[in-house]
């Protein structure tokens, strides 16, 4: 049996807008997602299981930018974007510009097991989850008044994406991404979180990785992939091949982080913007949750 | 100077449908979109403007599905994708599901030279196009009869994607597809020809890539991005890399093909479907058209 390992992650770079009496609702929001999952890896669960658990409660804390608490477009609208994917079998999911679904992570997954495609996207996703019975929300359940204030103000964006990656006792790997976009975007505009490859990517043979910051430049560079490609193709170590994904990310001008673990259980949460929120649970038990 | 290599493909697994009085048509087809691709190149120009040229030509074409001759979703409308990549930069554009530009593939590289993001898809996608000078056609611009045929008598799609690649005199890469996806397939559905990763990637570094085939497993493996990065972590040839990614497809019971080029002009065109329409004029300045 192989030990079992979470990491997740809030976003990257949104270090400004945390003031110090809003740390601890972050922590406490982190720790909550994160042991979310590790219960369900704990009990002998499925990775896949365990990072939709993490990521559905991230989306329903209004303190992180994906579901609840996703920020507003230029247009004043929400449009959220998600995905999950399954090392084992490398099955993926992901919706993108959603604007009524509660959890899109729970759409992402539904995608994945139950229709032919990866990616649905707009108002055909909503019809899809709908008709897999998942909850839809008026636009008024997306609404918080910070978020709002944010776009009114023309405040530049924190990088706030959700997700989650894991390994289970099967020794299974798996992924998932939830995000809000940033203040501002085009609507219409798909970043990285639903792409695979991109913000996530899970293959039993390398690792599992989660990313979080400026989309189009993990776009670009295929991030995700890249990790696991460097892996499983130059022999690197995990915390080598994040790092040099990041290096990468530098180069193109681009900030941000990921977290991803490794079929050892091996975890890495790097990151180069001003900091990243993050939380993980190592095979060995030991918990870190972490702003800076 | 670089010798300059162009390779363009119009679909893979289309055989059935391609009757032998139609066989001229395809031919003349894909050679008039691969002189228009490589005459850039002869004279010097970037090999964006080529592959630019070539998908154009192509998107005009009502034979091939993307463009003019996009295929019918199940709603009985057309929702088309496409995207571009620069090798040298690694700048990227794309658009998904849009049903009024005539031709994605401008739209893909309005997004990328004018806009700070990759991926726009839908209605503001279409506006983003119009603010940018492109063309919008009315829905009846893709009306074809025989493909409206296609979607009434539920025949099987072929995977008619089309894509090209190229090496300029500078030694620059560049990948560019275009789809209209699949007959019947979901309103909504994203495939992977406007996934940069998936079914488009350049990469000064090793390799351009566009693929034709079951999209959901190309999104799966990252295909494009997977051929480059097998060139440059593992040393593979592009005739290796191209051939291991088409044997995971394979696993994946998917099927389909790719064309793409390295950055000394090496041309690799290979499919594990019945067929691949294709074509390339090889840096020795030699032609191949194909069907079979």
């Amino acid at each position: 049996m192989t030990r079992p390992a979470i990491a997740i992650h809030g976003g990257a770079g949104v270090m400004r807008k945390i003031t110090r009496s809003k740390e601890g609702a972050y922590l406490a929001g982190l720790t909550r997602a994160l042991e979310a999952g590790y219960r369900v890896l704990e009990k002998g669960g499925a990775s896949l299981d365990a990072v939709t658990a993490a990521v559905v409660a991230l989306e329903d804390d209004p303190l992180f930018n994906a579901g609840r608490g996703a920020v507003y477009s230029s247009a004043g609208t929400h449009e959220l974007d998600a995905s999950i994917m399954d090392g084992k079998t490398l099955r993926a999911g992901a919706v993108a510009a959603v604007s009524r679904i509660k959890n899109p992570v729970l759409a992402a997954r539904a995608v994945m097991e139950k229709s032919p495609n990866v990616l649905l996207a707009g108002r055909a996703a909503e019809q899809f989850a709908k008709r897999n019975g998942l909850a839809l929300v008026r636009p008024a359940y997306f609404h918080t008044a910070e978020r709002l204030a944010d776009l009114r103000k023309g405040r530049k964006s924190c990088h706030g994406t959700v997700g989650a990656v894991a390994l289970d006792r099967r020794g299974n790997l798996a992924a998932a991404t939830s995000t809000g976009g940033y203040t501002g975007k085009a609507p219409g505009r798909i970043g990285d979180s639903p792409i695979i490859g991109a913000g996530t990517y899970a293959d039993n043979a390398s690792c599992a990785v989660s990313g979080t910051g400026w989309g189009e430049a993990f776009i670009r560079l295929a991030i995700a992939h890249e990790v696991c490609a460097r892996m499983r193709y130059r022999g690197d170590s995990l915390a080598r091949a994040a790092a040099f994904a990041l290096a990468r990310l530098k180069r193109l001008g681009g900030d941000g982080g990921l977290v991803a673990v490794d079929r050892r259980g091996t975890i890495a949460m790097p990151f180069n913007s001003r900091g990243m929120l993050r939380a993980c649970v190592g095979s060995d038990g030991g918990r870190v949750v972490r702003i800076c």
